[in-house]
């Protein structure tokens, strides 16, 4: 069904327990969903061309508005026609507020009621971030849908702490829907409320009757128990609007993005498989295998033969950790390819299992393989 | 011609004053003279795959011995099958002695008659390189053509010890030859001598009486006036043997590979393509192009309108700045292929002009154009 944004649909085409499959339209693509977002931070995939990108099965990326804000400045952007011209990403694409990195990167940040005050990481400017400088830059950028700007409280934060984050987020949320909508571009709402069941289904159930065209889960994956984030996503995904695509940000691992289609979570964005590629780590379908261990020093066997991407195909572990090892770019480059073509097979294969209603049993087949396969002591990032 | 080497042949079939057009054979692969041979120091073409490689027109590349030696190690790679089997290369590569990184790269060297003795810049481990371990070691690594060992004097080397060092690698080009052949793998001698015309010639006529499969010219582009290489090859390449390729050793910039060309040289190895791709320097048909200069930031053309490569036909100069302005590994990437594709074309445009006979006036046009294009203040590497 249509989305409240001319020329955005989604339409839930088959359920299976709380998961379901799904397209998204957007006037330049359409997104099988569930599907995952691989991170274009700066306008650029890390190490990978947008054709290669496209080859992993995405047809969504996200670019971060604090970055592109600040370098090359969005009217540079808009000018080239926005990020998707500038980058020569040919389908959709999605754009965070400039909150969350404004938090994590920003120097001498304050935030109050109307917005952030920082410092740009780059060279010192003083930068305002309001709801509505948010909603207008990413109209600069020319993104197919546009984040709220929101107040992500930290993972351990107080109750009430979260409570008046949420409150805050609610008024920016309304502040952004008051801003003149651009066109063709979609947005988005954000539910906050901590690791408090309570105070996320309140707050989903405020964000959820505003006329956004998807509403997101934000402030997961921040350093809870993951044990945690599965219980509530088990709870909040089930009561999120059905005939609107859900959106869960920052997140994550394999496990994490089974476990999250399994609640019915439609969306996933995270850096995890080009920054742990660029750290020698691969995603595989027997679990993470880090190519800085000796033990693949000799070994002329594929990454992943159950992987079919060029570059299981064509490369041997022992030319891989090679790479590595002799700090050669060509290592964050395969690897990157490989683990994006991973997740985008996960998806995939998700998808089918929804269709065919065997989801359950595959994913705790799936899971039970990459647990055993993990390599032990390997850090996620 | 057969080349003194089984399944190996060279082919001169068009002559255009000093320069020609040739063909060299290699049990693997079938190379057009004159050609450049990209830079795979550590079994990678840094930042590209070969099939990016094999794109640009390169049928042999380059991998560094010393590199390779140390790590991950000849006998690692010859468990592999060699080389080209470890990284995936179909085509012909050639093998540096090691000698040179010898000299560049290790700590605490020091040569006598039988060798040289130095430490690893990796790990400090004691080494010891002969002329008889230079072959054994590019054995192991399964190059097509071998290099012998010599001695390469610094470019401001007095006479006597230009003649000592020529003396060293008359010996150590014998002993060369003495070693048991590695099969399907053609040996080249190194002429050496400085900028002296008398001691290059003398030299040349020694090396050029040996069993080699090609002659190479080292010792050049060491810090010499680049004018002075220029006169000595016009007098040096034409009186090397006509019937087997001249190689000229770790040269050059665009200009120097079309003054090299017209004075009879075949192939060519240089990182500089590479290398400067990666310090943001495009080489063009219109010259040097530093992409991080503020005047392309807003420019949506073409790096390059002349180029045919992937890059110039998708990306714009202002998305190409903005890489290397973020620190995108897709700029160094991009531009190291769009440097090795220009240097392919150039070399492929320069074949087709010694076809015709029109080497020299398209020679001077082209030289016209690429020095009036070059921004000024760039430095070359």
């Amino acid at each position: 069904m249509s989305l409240p944004t001319a020329g955005f649909a989604f339409r839930v085409d088959s359920v299976d327990g709380d998961a379901r499959t799904g397209w998204l339209e957007t006037p330049r693509a359409a997104v099988q969903t569930p599907a995952f977002m691989p991170v274009g931070t700066q306008a650029s995939v890390k190490a990978l061309t947008p054709d290669e990108v496209a080859s992993t099965g995405a047809r969504i990326i996200l670019a971060n508005t604090y970055h592109l804000w600040l370098r090359p400045g969005a009217e540079s952007i808009a000018s080239h026609g926005g990020v998707v011209c500038f980058m020569n990403w040919p389908h959709a694409l999605l754009t965070d507020s400039g909150g969350y990195q404004v938090f994590s990167l920003a120097q001498h940040r304050t935030i109050d009621d109307d917005g952030i005050t920082f410092r740009s990481h780059l060279d010192g400017s003083l930068q305002r971030l309001t709801p509505e400088e948010a909603m207008r830059v990413q109209a600069l950028l020319g993104s197919d849908i546009a984040m709220v700007l929101d107040e992500c409280p930290r993972g351990d934060a107080p109750r009430a702490e979260i409570e008046r984050a949420m409150a805050r987020t609610t008024a920016w949320a309304e502040r952004c829907l008051q801003t003149e909508p651009a066109e063709g571009q979609a947005r988005f709402g954000i539910v906050q409320g901590g690791t408090e069941l309570d105070l996320r289904l309140s707050h989903l159930e405020t964000i959820a009757a505003l006329d956004f065209d998807g509403v997101a889960l934000g402030g997961f994956s921040v350093g809870e128990p993951t044990a945690r984030m599965y219980e509530l996503l088990d709870r909040i995904a089930p009561q999120m609007p059905t005939d609107r695509p859900r959106y869960l940000m920052g997140v994550g691992t394999p496990t994490d993005l089974l476990r999250a289609v399994s609640s019915g979570v439609d969306l996933f964005d995270c850096v995890l498989p080009t920054r742990n590629a660029r750290n020698g780590q691969a995603l595989t379908w027997g679990g993470r295998v880090n190519l800085k261990q000796a033990r693949h020093r000799d070994d002329q066997s594929a990454l992943d033969a159950r992987c079919d991407c060029s570059v299981c195909a064509t490369y041997s572990r022992a030319y891989l950790r090679h790479l590595f090892k002799a700090d050669e770019m060509l290592g964050p480059r395969l690897l990157s390819l490989h683990n994006l073509h991973f997740y985008g097979a996960l998806m995939g294969k998700a998808r089918e299992m929804i269709r065919v209603g065997e989801l359950g049993p595959w994913v705790e087949a799936t899971l039970a393989q990459i647990h055993e396969g993990d390599e032990i002591g390997v850090p996620d990032a």
